[in-house]
C-alpha cells in the first residue's frame, strides 16, 4: 500500500483528494493537515462519522507521496525537505506549473525560491506527458481551466489545423473553482442568479495553456481566454473557438479527436446517435454536470461551414479531472498502479 | 454473480439503480428495459461511452432479481410471472407498499390486481425489517419521504416518547423527486427561485409513514405531512416536529437515537463538537447535500425546552437512501452479500 | 415632499429601502449612510449610473423620517437625538420589536439603553396596527419570518379556531434573509444544492410571533418555529400547521381569510379556479417567487379533514412585505400619503 | 391614452409585456389573448388578484398598437388586416427581423407570406434606428442575443476598430430565453447544475447581428456566435471577443463607448472607481442580474494588450431590454410619448 499524505485538507481541492484517497484500494492515508482547530467534519460534512482527524503541518511524517493543496508559494518552500525524505510530490497548486520564470513571478506576485525544482517537475496532463509522469518526483497538477482548454485544443493544435494566433476560449466555472475562502462575489444572494466575469484578460491559466499548446505545436500559440463564474458548483465548461486553416467537416473533426484520444480511459469524444434521438437541438454537445465528481472529460464539437469556425466544448469537474482526480491518476502512474484505480466511479444523474 | 435486471431504466430512479448495479462487484447486469427508442446515453449522459443498450420489456430473460422502476400499477401485473421464473422483485414504485387495500386503491386510483402479493411483500426499510427482508420474494421499496420520516421518528415512536397524534412533518424535496416527466412546476424558469408546496394534505406517503410507525408503536400513529419542492436536485429534508410526553434534553435524545441506530451502517446521528467549532449557529443540524448520491441518512435534532417541542431533521437522497441505494441494500440482504457492498461510496463536497 | 434618510444603506435591507425611496413620488431622499469607503455602486449594482453617494453617519442632517437598517443595538442609542429633532423613526432592525424586556435582553445579548422608547413604539404590521402606526414616532418594523407567520395565523388565532399551544411553523428563507455579511453557510458552493436549518428552536422571531398573536387572541399563544435557508434569494415561505378546535372545511377557511383581509391592499388570499385549470396538483398554493420584489403577501391554505389539521402557506419577500416595502407602507400611513404609494409595482414572472 | 393589445399573453414574453403595459401611465390595455382555456393567473402568478382575463384571438378589437408574442410565422399572416385597421405592430417574434428573404425562409423553415411588410418594417434597436422607429408601422423587435451583441459591438464596428471577420460571441442565456414550452433540457433536475450549449453554430440570431453590424460598418461583418443556457432565469450575457486593427487601451475604449451612448437613457458603460473599491478582481465587469426586470443594458470591457484582444461584456434581461421592455421603448417613440415612460424602474438587489 502506498502511504499518502495531504497537505491542506480543509479546502475543496484537498477535501476531494481526501475523499478519493480514503476510497482508493491501493493507498493508505498517512495523514491530512490543517492549520486551524476546526475538525474534518466541520469542513466536509460528507465525511461525517468517518472519525478522521487533521494533524498540524508540523507533525507530518515521511510517506511515499504528498498531495499539496496549499496557497501558492507554500509547497515550493518545503518541497526540498520532502524530496530528501524520498517523498514524491503532487502539487495541486501552481508552484511548479509554468516553465517561464518571469511569467510565474509576475503572475503570482512573488519570487520563486526553488526554480531548479520547476525544471525537473512534470506538468500533469496525463494525455500529453504519460511517460514523464511515471518517472517524475514532482507533478505540477494543471489548473482546472488549463486542463479543459488543453484537452479540448490538443488535437487541433498538434495537427496544425487552426490559426494558432486566434484561439478564443470562454471558460465557465462553477463556484467550487473559487475555493472555500469567502468572497462577496460568491455569496449566494449575489451569484445565485448571476454570471460573474473575472480575470478576463491575461488570466494565470492562459500561460499554462500557451506553454503546453506551444509545446505540442512546436510553435508559438496564443490563447485568448476569459473566465466567468456561473451559479453551478463543480463544473468547468471551456468553449474553444478556432479558425480552420482549411476546410474540415464535423465528421472529419470527430474522427481526428477519436483517434487522438483512442487509448485514453478518461477522455470521451461526445456525440450522439441522431437517428435514434432525432429532432433535439441539444443533443450533440456535452453537459458539464455529466462528469461531476469524476475523472472524466467529455469533448464535443461543431463546425460552422458557412463562416468557417470550429467550436469545441470541453467539460470536466474543476476538482475532478481538473484537480484531485487527475492528481490520483498521476499518482497511479507514478507508482505503477493500474491507471484507473480508484477513479472508475461513474458520474451521477441527476447531477 | 447475481444476475439482475432493471425494468424501466430511462427515469431517474431506474437510472440510479443502473449506475449502482454497473459498479456493484457482486452483480452482473442482465438487462435494462425502456419502451421507447431513445438510447441510454440520451437519458443518462453520465453513462456516455459505456455502450449500454436498452432492451424492450418484451425481451427480458429470467434472472435472480428484478428492480422495477415503473409507473404505478405496472409491476403488480407482471410480478406473478417473474416470481414463477424464480425471480425476486424489488419494487422501486408503490405497488406493494400499503398493507391496507382500501387506502392503496383510493390513493392510487385503481384496483389492485394481485393483493395476495402485497401480503407476502416486505416493506424495505432495512433498519426495521432486516430479517424479513432476507427471506422476502418481493420488497416494497419505501417512498422517499417515507424513508426520511420513518427513520427520523422511529426511536421516538418506538420508545413512546411523544404524542402520537400530533406529529407534524414538513418534507422538502429536490426536483429529482418529481421524476423525469416534464411538468410546468419543475420547468427551470418557474422553480429556480421558488418553493412549490404540493399534495399538502393526505399525501400518499403519509399512509406508509403511519403504517410503519403504528407497527412500531403497537398503536395508531397519525402524521401530519406536507410536501414542497425546493430548487435543489437530489435531496430530501424531513423536518419532524413532536411534542414530548415528558421532559427530555437534547443530550438524552441524542443518546436514544445513537442506541437505536448503533449497529446501522448507513444511519448516522448528526452532531458536532461544539468546543472545537464553536460560535456557529448552523453547526448541529445535518445538510441535505452531504448525503447526495449515497445510501447515507443523517439524523439531527434539537429540543425547545421552553415550549416543549422536539424537532428532528432527517436528510437523505431521494433516489439514494430514499430509493435505488436502499434497494441495493435490500438486494444485498436478500442474497446474503455483505450488506454494504456496492454502497460504500462517500458523498461529495461541494455538492 | 417628505425628507427621508437611510441609516445603513450598504446592506440588502437598506439597499431595498434606498431603491424604493428613490422611486417614491412623495419622498425626497435626504441622505443615505455607510460607515466604510466603498461606493453605492460597489454594493448595489442595480443602482449603477445613478450618481448616488453615501455620507458618513456623523454627517446626517435632520429630516422627517429615518429608516434604520443597522446592526442590533445601534438605533436605540441615537433614537432620542433623532426624535428630539422632530424626526420619526422606522427601525428595520429589532431594537423596538419586543415588549418584554427580559426576552429582548436575553435574545439580543445586551442591555437595552432606552426601554421607554420601546413602550411608545408601534409594531409595524399594518394589518393589525394601522391606526396606531399613523400616530407613531417609532415603528418597529417586524422580522421577516414574523410578518409571514403573523399574517398567516392572525385570522385563525383572532377567531379562536385552533389550539393555541400547538402551532407549528416551518420558515423557509432565501439567502437574502441572511444578510450581506459573508458566512460559510451562505457561500454558494455550500448552499447551492442544500437546505440549511438554523436557530431551529427559540428563534428570536418566535417572540414577536407570540407577542402579536397573544395580543390578538387575548390569551397566551405558543408558536413552535423552525427556520431553514433554501437556495433561493429573496423569498420567505411560512408553512403554518394548526389543529382546529372544531371541524372546518377549506372553503369555510378561505371565506374567513377573505373577510379578515378584505380591505387590505397587499394581502391576497390565494386560490385558483379549479374548473378552468383542473388536474394540476400544484394549483391552490402560493409560490414564493410570485411576490418577489413587492409588498404583496399571498396566503393559501388547505385542510386535512381525515387527520384534522389546517395548513396555511404565507409567502412574501423578506426585504419586501417582510422588510423595506412594509416600512414604506408604514411611512405612507405616518405621513398621510396614500397607503399604496410607491408600492404598487407588480412582481415579475419568471422570477 | 394609447389603446394597446397583446397577442399571445400566456408566455414569458407576452406576460412581461402585459406587466409593463398594466403599469404604463400612457397606455390602456385593450385586450390580451390566449388560445387555451387557462387563466391569466394560472400562467402569471405575479398577476394574482388583478382580475385580468384572456380573450380569444378571434375576439380582438381594433386598437392603436398590437404587441405580438406569437410562434414564428403567425403574426405575418394577420399583420395586413391589423395595419388596415390603422393598428401599428410591434412583433416580439422573428417574422420581420431579417431583410434577406432566403436567410429567413431557410432559418425559420417556412415561406414568408408578406415579404413586402418586411421591407417597410424597422428593426427595433432604438440606439441605431430611433428616427425610423418613430415613423414605423411595424417594428421587428430584436432577438435577445442580437440586442446584446449589437449594442456591445456597435461602437467597435461603426468606428472600424476591429477585424470584422473574426468577431466571436459567446451568448449565455437564462432559461427564460427558452420560453414556457416544456423541454427536457430546461427540466430543473437536468439544468440546475448544468450549462447547456445549443444551436452552437449558425444560430438564427447570428443573421440579425450580421445584418445590423454590416449596416453600421457599411461592409460585411461576420459574427461567430455560440449560445448556451445557464441555470439563471432572466439574463443574457454576451461576451464579445474582437481583434483590434491597431493598438487601443481600455481607457480609450471606455471613452469611445461613453461617447457612442452618451445620449442613451438605457445603455450604461460599466466601470468602477478603482481607488475607492480597490483590490477586487470582479469589479470592472457588469453582472447579468443587475439589470434583471429592467430596460437597462450595461456594457463593460477590457483589453489584453499582450495578446491584442478586446473583450466586451453586454448584459441585459432577455425579456427586458432584450424583449418586452425595449418593445415599450419602441412604442413610446412611435406614439411620441417620453421615451422612458413606464420603463424607469430600477433593478433589484439581491436579484
Amino acid at each position: 500500500m502506498i502511504q499518502a499524505g495531504i497537505l491542506g485538507g480543509s479546502g475543496y481541492m484537498g477535501g476531494e483528494a481526501l475523499r478519493l484517497l480514503m476510497e482508493h484500494p491501493g493507498v493508505e492515508l498517512a495523514w491530512v493537515t490543517s492549520r486551524g482547530d476546526k475538525t474534518v467534519e466541520y469542513f466536509h460534512k460528507n465525511l461525517f462519522g468517518k472519525k478522521l482527524r487533521f494533524i498540524k503541518p508540523e507533525a507530518i511524517s515521511p510517506c511515499d507521496v504528498v498531495f499539496a493543496a496549499l496557497p501558492s508559494g507554500m509547497i515550493m518552500e518545503i518541497a526540498p525537505a520532502l524530496l530528501e525524505q524520498g517523498c514524491r510530490i503532487i502539487d495541486l497548486g501552481a508552484d511548479f506549473r509554468l516553465k517561464n520564470r518571469d511569467d510565474w513571478e509576475r503572475k503570482y506576485g512573488k519570487k520563486h525560491s526553488h526554480w531548479d525544482l520547476v525544471n525537473e517537475s512534470v506538468y500533469g496532463i496525463v494525455e500529453l506527458h504519460r511517460e514523464e509522469i511515471k518517472k517524475a518526483r514532482i507533478i505540477a497538477n494543471p489548473g482546472c481551466y488549463s486542463s479543459a482548454a488543453i484537452l479540448g485544443l490538443a488535437p487541433l493544435v498538434k495537427n496544425k489545423l487552426v490559426d494558432r494566433q486566434k484561439i478564443i476560449i470562454d471558460g465557465m466555472s462553477g463556484t467550487t473553482g473559487a475555493g472555500m475562502d469567502l468572497d462577496p462575489a460568491i455569496h449566494h444572494p449575489e451569484i445565485a442568479n448571476n454570471i460573474v466575469p473575472y480575470n478576463v484578460v491575461d488570466h494565470r491559466h492562459s500561460y499554462e495553456m500557451e506553454q503546453e499548446l506551444s509545446l505540442l505545436a512546436r510553435d508559438e500559440v496564443n490563447v485568448h481566454f476569459t473566465s466567468s463564474y456561473v451559479p453551478i458548483t463543480r463544473g468547468i465548461l471551456a468553449i474553444c473557438h478556432c479558425f480552420p486553416l482549411k476546410h474540415i467537416s464535423r465528421e472529419e473533426l470527430l474522427t481526428i479527436y477519436r483517434d487522438f484520444y483512442s487509448d485514453e480511459p478518461f477522455v470521451k469524444i461526445y456525440d450522439h446517435d441522431y437517428e435514434k434521438n432525432s429532432s433535439w437541438q441539444y443533443l450533440p454537445y456535452p453537459w458539464v454536470a455529466s462528469v461531476s465528481g469524476t475523472n472524466y472529460c467529455y469533448i464535443g464539437m461543431d463546425v460552422d461551414e458557412k463562416r468557417k469556425r470550429i467550436v469545441v466544448f470541453t467539460v470536466l469537474d474543476s476538482i475532478g479531472k481538473g484537480g484531485a482526480h487527475v492528481a490520483v491518476q498521476n499518482m497511479n502512474l507514478m507508482f505503477e498502479l493500474p491507471e484507473t484505480m480508484g477513479l472508475e466511479r461513474l458520474g451521477m444523474h441527476p447531477y
